[in-house]
């Protein structure tokens, strides 16, 4: 059936290397693509491949930035630039942005340290989070994601802080807003009970 | 956030049309096209546009094709020329084949039947299907789904070919090879049961 088809299969393919793209809607998308008009086809793409170009990491944060090499949150004068929340991913930083409670610096990850994965320390940029360290920080506060990736990637950072003067802390974890304890795992509840704050 | 990042905004914009990217994974994907190498990214798009490009719909039955106007399906000699199986999508054309049980020819109407999203007879192959019954067609296999658009869409071509000596026929519904009569819904149970057959 493919056979004859080999642009589509070629397509099929390169599609199939994207993620999040599960293995039914990479045709479902092929399909979107060879029945839209061929502009907005043109427009998509040359968009991507802009994209690619402009954006680069923040050379301090790994934020993304376009246009300039530090990113907006690093150059701007309204940032407390004595905290450091340390995150995972930039979809982490956007998410932390959006609740729009915090007012400091950001470093970026890129990631969670997963041996199994080949994600080690050099992998991540733990080693120009430790050179940011000097001496303007005064607090960190690790936003890595509560799973064991994420818990032991803070870990590590933690370790190899060693002796600086920096207070360090994490995100609460809890029971989320609007939602019921019914549904909650025993973990989570454990979590809320120990970090059970006055009233 | 977004107001200093003009190109991911325009990239996340135009990746929301795309269907079947929910609007989480819009950013992932987004997120993905920035971290890969630049010349996977832009073989990418050259396929899509390439595909765009080399893809046209089959002039007898819509199925897709490439480097011929007429698909490999109805040029093969192999295939059955008096057999004609009614599909609403390209999917169901390629699920049909995967099967590997059919041997006659196809036609893809493109979708089924459903005014209120604005797809009426005119926007499907219709008009093509009723001019292929020029006679070397002896039997019509209705396989568009079994939902009320598909049901309908077959009843609407079954009005509309009228007296001619064809004979036309469905896909049997009823409960699936290797599924458990426990999780089948009783519409599936029913047609199962009216459409039982000699042991």
């Amino acid at each position: 059936m493919f056979a004859q088809l080999p642009t589509l299969q070629k397509l099929v393919r390169q599609l199939q290397r994207v993620p999040y793209l599960a293995s039914k809607n990479v045709y479902k998308v092929a399909m979107y693509f060879l029945r839209c008009d061929a502009k907005t086809l043109e427009q998509l793409c040359a968009t991507i491949l802009e994209a690619k170009q402009a954006l680069v990491p923040c050379e301090h944060c790994f934020n993304w930035t376009e246009g300039t090499s530090v990113c907006a949150i690093c150059s701007s004068d309204k940032r407390d630039k004595s905290t450091l929340c340390v995150v995972e991913t930039w979809h982490d930083l956007f998410a932390l942005e959006n609740a729009g409670e915090y007012k400091g610096l950001y470093h970026v990850l890129g990631g969670a340290l997963s041996p199994l994965e080949g994600v080690g320390p050099d992998q991540l940029t733990i080693n120009a989070l430790i050179k940011r360290l000097d001496g303007t920080i005064k607090e960190i506060i690790f936003a890595t994601n509560p799973t064991p990736e994420g818990e032991a990637t803070a870990s590590y950072i933690w370790s190899k802080i060693g002796k600086q003067s920096v207070q360090i802390s994490k995100l609460a974890s809890g029971v989320p807003i609007g939602s019921s304890l019914e549904y909650m795992d025993r973990v989570t509840i454990g979590k809320a009970l120990q970090g059970r704050r006055p009233f």
